[in-house]
């Protein structure tokens, strides 16, 4: 099994710079921002996700000896340079937006205030980290948009990419306001309510279908859930008419069924009917099998009846929309302004702010992006999260950042809580902030 | 920073189907095959890869008291099926196809046998490692016979899902061919060649681009690849001319320039003719900036002038074909075949082989998907690999199964090898599975 926990995961061009900074006593403050270019023209707004993981990373960055010797070996560094990295930590400020703040393009999530060679060297694990929670959470809140009034589970761990994206994607579903989800692990480690059936394998394994039901629920008398479709739905619903009495002579109430395959509207209506006729209208019917939020749609303006669904794949993996054109970008060093000016990739120089206003009612109103040191109306979204590279706060527990979520939605314009793509949500640019570039773009090459 | 290895990624069903089948003693030895039940429509063929990592893990599987202690508090487990899990390790044995193995729809890759609950518990986990390093290779196999003759490097751990997925990703990337990554851990952890260039942000921290050269290739000076398009591309080139002499007189060659956005066609080659009229013939161009194989076979059929390229984003996250229909499914239990019926999802049941006809010359002449008992013409593809949960072999040097890769691509029938969508490779069901089929489905219910 693979451990992951490495200064080394980073870009070798970080280190290849570093060493740039190094040689030339480059170290005065620099300031990154990280932020999306643009958002995928399937989402109309972004939820700030990771920042638990990114402060960690921040708090915790030290080369080993290893390591060092490694590099060492690789002949590409000088030895004052590794000299330099045995002490290496990240003693910056950090701002941003609190989890679960919806943010739109351009608006930084995150600013790193640092030395320059610790602000560039963290560039590439910051977005790593963010980029993936952001953008499950993004396709998670889909999800509950969708079918805000039914259960949903993360089912997607095996076609996550790799450990730590099932595991973290679990935890953004979650703040999106997901019940819980299968992966075990994310249970233990974020403390998110698990969720589980039954697969297929287990009615294979038996010779015959009601022996597996039965079974099953025996050993697991408190969370009957009995998957239906492994031979033939609708018989295997009519099997568990026929088991209920006999389990509830025992003790044992089955609490629902799951449908994973063939059309689910249509073994739904159906099933749903079987039970009902057998008296079992409180088992509770969950579907499962190439979900997402258009799926679900559908199937609820159908009135299919669903109580809950298992969303895996084209969650963990957000497969309408698998990466975020997410950025970090060198805003200032040295107290000047700075400004990438490259083709379609230019960039707003200085240390931002996002000001947000609201109505009355509370709704969202518009953000303005303008400078830090120039307010302007509405509530400033980045706060200071970490200094001298040490949090400011103890982590919050996930129910804070998940409340904030529910929050911002009911505060979000009602056109960008629909699925299909909507006209974007206002964000001006302040005048200062324009103007800023133009010098930067007049004054400097 | 998160470390990723427990037992407990997996999905909370096979505990509580484990807990089933301690209850009912079901402890006979069950056969479970991995395979994609259909290619994506953007994938001719596919690679296996990933295989190392599963075994690694099946070899070291076995539950820590702090993962038992919290299991039990989750109240959901008996005390005796806890200590049952306490001495679990993986016994079985392992067939599975060579990394770097092309295969096709509904070929096994690897088949676990062993008592059921074993080979029940590491479904997620086993699908979870082969399918993202399967994906992957896929991918980039793509981007090399789309620029077979160019330098490929991985670009992209910032937007791959998390740290393993990037890890992983420059893996299954060097396999397929590419000439190294940019992550630096990867390189470290599997000894890939690593490249980098250099960052817009090291040009921005400098007031004067050409300083920032210069500081950079005095830093480096065994590998100066300048970054050109931070403000003007070509206005950076002439610089790149004017500083090559003064640094050739300090015994620096410049070998290379990178552009990252704008017309990267129209880019290179205005650079191209400005670094050759300048004298920089030696020097080359690498390009980057949302690219993959579409992109790079327009810019090579445009005869645009690169020799290489660094692919992130759409490599790293395979985003065009973001998931495979990968599953693990039971095929015998207890010396009896097992079929899944479920609609749209059946298996072909028992322990089957991939039997590879080839040509005279060597080339892939179709496969039949058969039963391991009954041998056909061709190849059996499947080999032993675990037995008694431990490796048959070494792991191998990554050497090999990239040399198979570049083998087995030279036999395939031409057509696979284009981008677009071909005709399927011909993969022919035996008889003798068709009939196993036939009689499962009448038999058993």
């Amino acid at each position: 099994m693979m451990a992951v926990d490495s200064v080394l995961l980073t870009d070798l061009y970080q280190l290849t710079m570093l060493q740039t900074y190094h040689a030339e006593q480059m170290q005065e403050t620099a300031v990154f921002e990280l932020f999306v270019r643009r958002l995928p023209p399937e989402r109309n707004f972004l939820i700030a996700a990771g920042l638990e993981q990114a402060l960690d990373y921040l708090e915790n960055l030290c080369f080993t000896t290893e390591e060092l010797d490694w590099l060492a070996n690789t002949g590409r560094f000088s030895s004052s340079f590794l000299a330099m990295l045995a002490s290496f930590r990240f003693t910056g400020t950090v701002h941003a937006l609190p989890e679960g703040t919806i943010f739109f393009a351009n608006e930084p999530i995150l600013r790193v205030t640092a030395p320059l060679p610790e602000a560039q060297l963290v560039e590439s694990r910051l977005i790593n980290l963010i980029h993936f929670q952001t953008l499950i959470a993004a396709k998670a809140i889909r999800c509950v948009l969708a079918a805000p009034d039914r259960l949903l589970v993360d089912f997607g761990m095996r076609r996550a990419h790799g450990a730590e994206a099932a595991l973290l994607a679990a935890r953004a579903a979650w703040l999106a306001g997901f019940a819980g989800t299968a992966t075990v692990l994310a249970g233990m480690r974020f403390d998110i309510p698990l969720f589980g059936t039954m697969a297929h394998s287990l009615i294979q394994a038996h010779d015959h279908e009601e022996e597996a039901f039965q079974h099953f629920a025996a050993a697991q008398p408190g969370n009957v859930v009995l998957l239906l479709d492994t031979y033939d739905t609708e018989a295997a619903a009519h099997k568990m008419v026929a088991l209920a009495p006999r389990l509830r002579a025992a003790g044992i109430q089955i609490k629902g069924a799951r449908i994973d395959s063939g059309d689910l509207a249509e073994h739904a209506r159906r099933v749903r009917r079987i039970l009902d006729d057998g008296g079992l209208t409180e088992v509770t019917l969950f579907g499962s099998g190439d979900l997402d939020e258009y799926r679900l749609r559908e199937l609820l303006d159908a009135g299919v009846p669903y109580d809950g669904f298992g969303i895996g794949t084209r969650l963990d993996a957000s497969t309408d929309a698998p990466t975020l054109d997410m950025v970090y970008k060198l805003q200032e060093y040295a107290g000047r302004s700075r400004r990438k000016r490259s083709e379609g990739k230019a960039t707003w120089p200085g240390r931002k702010q996002v000001y947000r206003r609201t109505a009355a009612n509370g709704a969202f109103s518009g953000d303005v992006l303008g400078l830090e040191d120039t307010p302007r109306p509405g509530e400033p979204l980045l706060v200071p999260v970490m200094e001298d590279g040490q949090r400011l706060h103890p982590p919050e527990p996930l129910a804070i950042p998940r409340d904030r979520i529910r929050a911002q939605l009911a505060a979000l314009p009602p056109v960008l809580r629909e699925l299909q793509p909507a006209p974007a949500y206002p964000v001006d640019i302040a005048p200062e902030l324009r103007e800023l570039a133009a010098r930067l773009d007049r004054d400097r090459y």
